[in-house]
């Protein structure tokens, strides 16, 4: 079955601190990739595979800008041409991997592994929050077995907390407000929601510094910036000390139908030469994304043995997250070639 | 393929004390069931997945006579009807888990998992030895990764006991009779068979007490009660002390198929007082039925390997297992909806 | 889909010692089977299974020279009859299981699992240094995880031993020369190959003991003897001290169309009287294979996922491997029925 993941969008392949001196393998819209960074310091991507036989140059070495095959000892270059054959004189014709392209927007590596000639006419989505100065960020890498769009699903409703994760919301909140809006563009959906005032919950507490004799009141923003990218703004209001904003930034990538590596970076826009503030945020939001990651893990192997269609019952909650997924459904369905509601005219439209 | 396991018909769910204050999560005929015991003490049974989202119900917890998801906190009342979704007002309409029909005759919960209308229709079988004073008994849970059917044939025939619990026989026997009479009901199967006088085996004497210097008569009875029960006799017969009996009373519930739970009772009908006498019988039943397990296991490895259809020769032996395994499928065929030979008139029928 | 072995082929079962007082229970070709040695010390091979239910009869015992089920004690005798059924007076008719023509050539046991009648019209391959007084052997079985002509086209063309195992190339030779000749018969492939002069690598000293202060000519051969088998020569020629030749011979036995059994032995053609060389040698090679293994598990798992039509592209050091392939798949596809190019007469042919 055709997997549920376009293409024909960037994607974090990597953060810039994982591509160094040797080859990294990775797997990628289910596809074996090997990164490495060239002399220049470019990150180069390409298939993971040598031409000859089926052994994945990540188990080889660098050799200056060339990737050697642990197996023969066959050398590519930066652009996949194999270079060198040591049993003989020649390379034979034709003997090339395909090569990806890399855009590095530190700490994200994107990839594009959708159709080749489409990759200039999209750019990866602005990241300003993990490179401004008016910033801090950290975060961290995870495999999640479970299909990406139940990332991006659980994200986009944050309902969940009450059940997952009680203790960390403001007391005397007990439950979300509906959302305030929902806006839906062709690639991208997003939310916003104003809390009610209350005290700070422990968690902010510690991370603002904030007196915890009054009530505050919060912004909550979530946007699925891309089937790649997930943004989730936590905004805690004061009126004489400014804004208290945290993101979690999301890099979504599938690794196959079933599995996605989350390229997780907590940032903070206050406090940003405090270094225990960041370290407190990013253990608070991994800790959390990890046991969101155990429920995930659960609904995804409970959905493989179910198998299609889903018997999901959606609710008000759920607007942000169908909205998402059928954006990236219509991508896939442009992908395959198969008109789409966005590609049919309506007389409401 | 059709599992060759029928529907309709009383399996054991559980055991009365593994249900109490908390969600129990139990796989029964490849379907996930959540158990929990209501405020009234009442068994309740449901399918063991949200509406919402494909989390299931056991990761929660109970409040009152409800069961919560723990991933929204949607709540469930003990009909399965969803009574409350913590981020809106209302419910959504037909928001509703299947609830099973259950049955506790202690210590075992029976479950109808079948077509809804027509558990009324039967009940689940009796099993006296349980309950009645005349009789102690206690038994333990295994899981064995074999089609329920294997278990079934296995103890069906008890001549495997030769090859692999040899010591544990009468000392002289070193065959068993053929059987004396197997008679074969719409759902049953049983037979019996008298073994020749012989010493008592060390396990007899150790459980009975009874003199070792002379012999004594046994009588052996297997019956298939239903595809969900099987109960085994053994009785030592006495002219001055009366009947000594042992029981072995097997549920076999298909988790899927190729699994197993057991949920295997030792009873015995004499010294029910004493627990040294229970405590002898259990360990020495419990560490037999481990190893016909890991019997049945390889056994079903080499069966799912192999194929269908099976290449097995019957013998003698196999009259009554041969038997059971049609009653059962004749019950499977009727559920798909396939003629049966049992309802197909015969001249010599 | 048909796995890529030829059934008509003597293959290696075992070696002599693995044949002892018990069953040996193994997969071979993907159909279990049973060895053991019967009285007269002949081994006996017959099909793993029970006729009654599906138990392995590795899992029983010998009585004699009958092998006798774990089960239910059904007893065969070496040609497979069934001949005692504990249960019953008679056997029933028509029990008996599969048996399989064995020729021990020590220290390999040959099997042969193909047409039963074409047993005798081939011969497992002489293997003369196993046995010969001019030669001294050891070995050990190793099980990769690969289809067994990865291991065959892995050990034909040896140009990995640079990037796989440089240090043990002689000092100088950093490429080797073009085979000198492929020689392709029905079933067999065989190339030689004549090396440069050069001084010895560490292992040729130590198990040579010759000088290290000049230069030696070398000759290299390899044979794809049939599917079953494959043997590589390395030659080291002296002026003064004759020739110093060492063998590794390889059974490769498929397991299943993913996995091998292999039978590695050395063997070398001087101090053969040395344990302390034959171990070294024996050391030496085994742990070359166990990493050339660990990279064919890798490419194997690669091909799995990737599946048919393989995509790789050969190279001039694929010659004799790609023939080997071919010899096995026109055997294969003569197995099948299906017309291959050796059966079609061509007009340069």
């Amino acid at each position: 079955m055709r997997p549920n993941y376009p293409f024909n969008c960037w994607y974090v392949a990597a953060t810039s601190d994982e591509v160094g001196a040797g080859p990294l393998g990775r797997r990628l819209l289910g596809m074996p990739v090997v990164l490495y960074r060239s002399g220049s310091g470019d990150v180069v991507a390409m298939a993971d595979r040598c031409v000859h036989r089926a052994y994945p140059l990540s188990e080889g070495w660098l050799e200056g800008d060339r990737i050697v095959c642990g197996y023969h000892g066959f050398a590519y270059d930066t652009d996949g041409h194999c270079v060198h054959v040591p049993s003989q004189e020649n390379v034979p014709i034709g003997a090339r991997v395909r090569t990806f392209p890399v855009i590095e927007q530190a700490p994200f590596v994107w990839i594009w592994l959708g159709q080749p000639g489409a990759a200039a006419l999209r750019t990866p989505p602005p990241t300003p929050w993990l490179t401004d100065t008016g910033w801090s960020s950290s975060g961290e890498r995870l495999r999640v077995e479970a299909n990406y769009l139940l990332l991006h699903e659980h994200y986009l409703d944050l309902t969940n907390v009450f059940a997952m994760h009680a203790a960390h919301m403001p007391p005397g909140i007990d439950r979300l407000p509906y959302l305030d809006e929902v806006e839906v563009s062709e690639m991208s959906v997003g939310y916003t929601r104003a809390l009610p005032p209350a005290p700070l919950a422990d968690w902010e507490a510690e991370a603002t510094g904030l007196p915890r004799d009054r009530d505050y009141h919060r912004r909550e923003q979530g946007t699925f910036v891309s089937p790649a990218l997930h943004v989730q703004r936590w905004a805690i209001d004061t009126e004489d000390a400014g804004c208290f904003e945290q993101l979690r930034i999301h890099g979504f990538t599938p690794e196959s139908p079933t599995s996605t590596h989350v390229f997780l970076q907590i940032a903070h826009g206050y406090a940003t030469d405090r270094v225990l503030v960041s370290d407190h945020l990013r253990r608070f939001f991994i800790d959390m994304t990890r046991r969101d990651a155990a429920v995930l893990e659960v609904v995804q192997r409970q959905l493989s043995e179910e198998g299609e269609p889903r018997r999901d019952i959606n609710v008000k909650a759920d607007r942000a997250g169908v909205r998402a997924r059928r954006v990236a459904q219509a991508m896939v369905a442009e992908e395959a070639g198969r008109p789409t509601l966005r590609s049919i005219p309506t007389a409401g439209g």
